[in-house]
């Protein structure tokens, strides 16, 4: 009855890059994660018998640049399990999960990024001033597919002493996933992100629909954080319009459009992303990527790679960036 | 002749807790190890032939709440081997291991708190003022099985330069297992376990018998602190009470009582622990404890969850916690 | 035709090390890796076809006497992929690969020390002052095996914006390795290793002969710092030669003799290292090493073993020391 399975995973991505940035300095650096995020994980299922199961799943980012661990985006001390590290019960009912991951708001949300939120060619609209990639301390709830159609909620504790609704997190999405058509939908509410701000909330909207030739992916994505002792609120509006289209039997080029406005920021940032992945195997693939960000009066929008200090550029001034790596999974 | 196996193992234990201190805040929180230390190792075993066998054993804490690494017990800045971290050379003589690990002294004694050292309800007697439950830089000696009587002795060093006694951790425990009975005894030394102390010295004594029907298990353990400069000694007398019993064919209920008296502080600390355990695999399990923690005049015990910080009550304040969650092994 | 594996591999060595200072305190201790550095790693190759290959290599040392991860050679802060992460393409045209590892330059000639750049019996002579083992964002490049011929050259990127030569590594090596006779070059150049310094310059050479008895090997090595802001440069040579015979059907001994001369110090430094392996199995075995070293004048080298802090003599002092343990590979 106990069938079980524990998997060894991982993905190891590294690339060349080279930034410039107007009127400022160029670049050149090995960079890491720029067609997938370079990871180490273990994860495994166990059959509890009567349609329920059990699972875990601990991953680890890694900078492969200079082998040092890394956390869910930032730099960590030494390997860490920040990607994902939860335990699960899975039935009928879904799935309920205990740890820290990926939101399902971003998640939802950011899969219609056609660069995958890696590298110098993603949308950089989400994971600003406060708004989560991931929450640690967090009780989740998956309902299983209906029909195409699912649904997640995270709530992760504030653990705050006294005060149970501080630093707490809320947030979820629905999605609707069937042939050729996929929306999803994602809002969340984090209180108390910093200092400054008193409430972080988003709401993002993605659909893709994949024409066979070509497909075509989009999302917007609205954020509005409450500043800590009353005022304007903070708000960001971004939106990133894709395509991918496959060439021959092993490539695949994308191209993507992101908008960013920062409402407090006079201007806002333009970034046309171009791609092309080369499949040498579904596991290991070689890829280019180009991205050129505009910048508009005074709006310091900044592309960035994993492993390699670009600048920001100064008030309104444009960025070209090159990446050309390898991409391995085991 | 040179057969082996190398192991990848594990285990992701997560749940819901709540603690409330008479006359403090209450807090809620993602807490991690209730029924089990979560942690990943990595160990192996290779048949040398002639009775012989080599082994080694890496081991590490996961906190994963948040997914960060952590160290014995406490939080590590990453990933580390520092719950056990070993090579051994066994034969019919026993086992000879180099490197860190839990002491005899420890491992011994407390076998016989029925809350496994773990969570709210664990006897929190150990581990107090500079007595080690692990110490590196060990060689250690274990008999093999003896018609149930089994010994250890760890001999940790000291390492510092001139004085091969500065520092230098001198423990073991002896112990017998035939049946139904159950008994063990640890004794250990530790010197200069920290500034304000020359030596550590403990005792403790642990037993069980197996009544079928229920588990009886207690312990009993002194532990006396050489202060520097001379001095009255830092004295701590504690003990632990427990009961198991099966319940139907998955379930099983625990129930313990902990007293705690610190010589040199006017009161003692009383905590009654109880717990459920519904198996749901030999390797996943739902759990459910509550402690009752009651300090008496100025004596200021706490429970402690992992991963969530629970605030020390002030002298004869008492402390209300449980914890529902989830233990999954692989 | 995509066939692939994943290893896990790794060693763990731990042993007694005894060391004493001319003049100064002796020091006992467990230490690490007095036989092979003892670590934890994850490879694998991919099979794409067409005689191409991907493979992967994540590899991180482990400091067992405390369960701590360390980084290439210096203790690291948690587990971490420092001493090799790299993805590769493989080929007949040789090997490309990206990540952080070994230099060829460093591995080449470091190959001729009989006592394999491990505990206190090692040579000393590589990585002073700036000259890296391993090397960070570096493009590497090796030949295939050629009737015997090999040669590998790394690039390793400064990442300094506006810069791209600040930091720049750039080395490579040729060897040659048929029947009883191996050869092997390596030079280097790191620029910017130090505030000190502007440039950092070696160039090794190393060679061994088995005449089947016994197997003859050493190795000759010159570095040269060049300071920031002009004046003499700093220069050392060292050497090394060993010799290795079996013993009986289990055994090998190995003798060295290193010399060191760091030409802005009145002195030089001569190590006399012997040792003994004892082999339990291929992946297992019981090792001795002692090595003396004798500083003249000023010169102040010292032996060290991984794990425990052996104090640099004073000038002119001389050190004794001892390991006795054992290697566990899996």
């Amino acid at each position: 009855m106990a069938q079980s399975s524990v998997t060894l995973f991982g993905i190891v991505d590294a690339g060349v890059t080279y930034a410039k940035t107007s009127g400022g300095d160029s670049v050149y650096g090995l960079t890491n994660s720029g067609n997938a995020t370079s990871r180490l994980g273990f994860r495994g299922v166990e059959d509890l018998g009567g349609g329920l199961k059990a699972g875990f799943w601990l991953e680890g980012a890694i900078q492969n640049d200079s082998g040092t661990g890394a956390g869910g985006g930032a730099a960590g001390p030494g390997f860490e399990f920040k990607r994902r590290s939860t335990v699960s019960l899975m039935g009928n009912f879904g799935e309920v999960r205990l740890g820290r991951e990926l939101t399902a708001a971003y998640n939802t949300v950011s899969a219609y990024d056609v660069f995958g939120q890696v590298g110098i060619g993603q949308h950089f609209g989400f994971g600003v001033n406060g708004s989560p990639f991931r929450v640690s301390n967090m009780v989740s709830y998956y309902t299983p597919g209906m029909s195409g159609f699912k649904a997640g909620i995270n709530y992760g504790f504030g653990e705050t002493a006294g005060d149970s609704s501080f630093g707490r997190y809320i947030g979820g999405s629905v999605g609707y996933d069937n042939g050729p058509l996929s929306v999803g939908l994602g809002l969340e509410q984090q209180n108390d992100p910093s200092a400054a701000f008193d409430k972080e909330q988003s709401l993002g909207l993605g659909a893709s629909y994949n024409f066979g030739v070509v497909k075509l992916a989009g999302l917007v994505r609205q954020q509005r954080n409450t500043p800590v002792g009353g005022g304007d609120k903070w708000k960001m509006n971004s939106a990133s319009l894709g395509v991918t289209a496959p060439v021959g039997a092993a490539g695949e080029v994308r191209a993507a459009y992101n908008y960013y406005d920062v409402k407090s920021v006079d201007g806002k940032a333009h970034q046309l992303s171009l791609g092309y992945v080369h499949n040498l195997s579904k596991r290991t693939a070689l890829y280019g990527t180009y991205a050129f960000l505009k910048n508009q009066k005074s709006e310091t929008f900044s592309v960035s790679a994993n492993g390699l200090g670009i600048a920001t550029p100064a008030g309104g001034k444009n960025q070209n960036a090159l990446t050309v790596g390898i991409r391995h999974a085991f």
